[in-house]
């Protein structure tokens, strides 16, 4: 059974907090470990690539064989079925035509004192996407990780993907392909963010390596930031639901179980004014446990994790909802627009019963890699800005340099840095001679 | 003397990558010092602030003194002379305006399935602002910081800069007071980052961190990441300056030393295509160095990490400054313009030779917190977007569910989420009810 808190409970703030407070991760700490492969790669190349895709993945290659072939991407992506194929391509078109629209705009104008100011956008010229193996390898995490830089106009997109005993996600290799991915490698782990980062004889560096990965490629991306870029480290996912009484308890049961499902530390939560249809969903949910396929972890993610806060009000709801600032929120209730006035802190929002948050997994537009663990405080989820960055321009005239070279030469004085000061002064007396 | 490089020797290509790598700054491990610093203030809260303030700034406080009382900022401010708050006024103001038009905007549309997508920025709730003390106490970078967050609309910002034996800068408190800053505390170190990401009795946590320092800040500020936002961890400074032969050597020679007299580790290359001008130009910069104030540390960053680079066109010069990826760039060209339009990776560029660097980075509106140490391959310099952050939203109608729902479905069992299948299926079939 999750928690079950109300704001009329004497002490609902501190059972709040201790909600928002729990640790719901333990990272095992093999950052020593990572520095080790990582410092064996930048010295060792493609061998050192080879003796752990050999270890960890059980593969002896060649390190021609570390790039899959056009030839064996044709043959895997060829086993996909037609139905996958247009449910693919359906969702590609859908998250493009959306990140298409947040491609931003160079400016550039002249001010008062004539000077010409702006700034201008450029893609980072390579990047890297890792794409976990196993279970975890989300065809749909390709397409919403690679379809933004491509969008931005990333020169270079590389994939590393590990494929162990050999084997490979056939739906993977496809979304690589409609999303315009120029190299993919069998090799996973941190040796691949080492092989990105640093480059090797076969696999050239990019600057800037997102994706989801385990602790050892998180503590990996740590590692290398700074000689390239990274996304954020994701934490376990979570979903806030918002649901008055005028709700499907099934739909919004549903709704929970698709974040408790993909991971025994993700987190449910339902907000809700009605005592009733608290207790109506928590029975869905049980209800929807007994057959669910990954019941054992969506159970224990909502036995662990799970959570019914009951309100008076929606304008409580709101307030709470800004605390959690949580990954995902869809608000089930009669206008969900006006609710979504009242929310600052959130990764994605939902709005109405209509939206169940599956569909941002896939096929809504937006992307689903979104800030967790409290973070949409501060930080937004990935986007084509992920994959571009600003040059700001000035260029001054001699009008507008005796216009405002004065105030600077005031500042550089007062911060004791002559030669600032100097700059300015050798231009202003030219002008003067 | 600088390292001379010229693009027609047998091994320039040994030497400029030799000069891309050479590591300029020692960052000594005070990891474990921080660790501690912040488990304290944790802990302990105002007691231990007060305790390292008493110990590292060797002033004995009360709690009630932590935070600088607006009597006290109004003594201090007074003590400005009214050519020094005119021009930080001016800079105040041009930043500003600048910032302004970086908002970046919402949106909202409706798409073929019917969906309703789009997007919403809203800024973050509370932002730090950490400012070093003593020599690098710089008023400009207060406005740099604060002004961009106010812009943004961040509700509180607040300001820590420790004042050692009781020494307050009175422009850092009148820049602050310029930039709109609500609340200024006299702390610094690890101990004042920790109380901004964790709040302590008298300082209320923040959700974002931004501001330069030293090695305990920065340690400091990599810890608490993910608990709050932090911008990039700058190091040491940088310019490439790229001048044809018309250019006065002794203007070329002050902008290099500008960037060199802010540290020993800074770092100042010329790229030319003519002997003659670099020549004069190292000429005119010894010439400088004989006289100026801050000698001894721009001496020593020119002898050490210094550069002039010969090249046969400016093609090749836009080449090599992509591989720099420099944190200022000044074009010193006819047609500055022009050759900029080649240039994809650079934090700032300055065009022509009436733009000197310092004007950006006292009063020509760009932010002069840029990326350093070639990261301008991936990131850019600070701006409202570090301040605000994207919440998407997505609005299905019955009729767009039915459109997209089902390329959903065949996705989620691929991935083997039912759950996430399910929550789209059980809506579906309402719809064929």
């Amino acid at each position: 059974m999750p928690v079950f808190l109300s704001t009329r409970d004497a002490d609902f703030e501190d059972q709040f907090t201790a909600l928002l407070g729990a640790k719901r991760e333990d990272s095992p700490d093999v950052d020593h470990i990572v520095a080790e492969i990582i410092a064996d790669v930048r010295a060792r190349g493609d061998a050192a690539l080879l003796d752990y895709t050999a270890k960890f993945d059980r593969m002896v290659l060649s390190a021609d064989q570390l790039a899959f072939t056009a030839e064996e991407i044709d043959a895997l992506v060829a086993q996909v079925s037609d139905e996958e194929r247009a449910a693919l391509e359906v969702a590609a078109a859908r998250i493009r035509a959306y990140h298409e629209r947040q491609m931003p705009e160079d400016q550039r104008w002249v001010d008062d004192s004539g000077a010409e100011l702006g700034w201008r956008w450029t893609p980072v010229s390579a990047a890297g996407l890792y794409v976990p193996g196993g279970l975890a390898s989300y065809p749909s995490s390709v397409l919403m990780n690679a379809i933004p830089a491509k969008v931005a106009g990333v020169g270079r997109l590389a994939i590393t993907v590990p494929t162990p005993d050999g084997i490979a996600n056939p739906l993977v290799l496809l979304a690589a392909r409609l999303a315009g991915v120029d190299e993919i490698y069998r090799i996973g782990g941190a040796q691949a963010v080492a092989a990105l980062a640093y480059g090797t004889e076969t696999v050239r560096p990019v600057d800037k390596i997102t994706g989801p990965g385990n602790a050892f490629v998180a503590a990996a991306k740590r590692r290398v930031f700074g000689k390239v870029g990274i996304d954020m480290i994701a934490g376990p996912s979570e979903i806030l639901v918002i649901a008055d009484k005028d709700n499907d308890a099934d739909w919004i049961a549903l709704d929970l179980l698709s974040q408790a499902e993909h991971d025994e530390s993700a987190q449910s939560i339902l907000i809700t004014d009605s005592e009733a249809f608290a207790s109506d969903v928590v029975a869905a949910v049980e209800k929807r446990l007994e057959t669910l396929e990954r019941r054992a972890i969506a159970g224990a993610s909502w036995r662990d994790f799970g959570a019914v806060v009951l309100v008076e009000d929606m304008d409580q709801a709101a307030a709470l909802s800004d605390r959690i600032a949580p990954e995902h929120l869809e608000l089930c209730v009669a206008d969900p627009d006006a609710l979504s006035e009242k929310i600052t802190h959130a990764g994605a929002i939902f709005l109405g019963a209509w939206t169940p948050e599956a569909i941002g997994d896939y096929v809504g537009g937006p992307n689903h890699v979104l800030p967790t663990a409290r973070s949409a405080r501060f930080s937004s989820g990935l986007s084509v800005m992920d994959f571009v960055k600003r040059t700001t321009l000035a260029k001054m005239t001699p009008a507008a340099l005796r216009a405002i070279g004065p105030s600077a030469e005031v500042l550089a004085k007062s911060e004791s840095l002559e030669a600032h000061g100097l700059s300015v002064t050798a231009r202003l007396q030219k002008l003067n001679d």
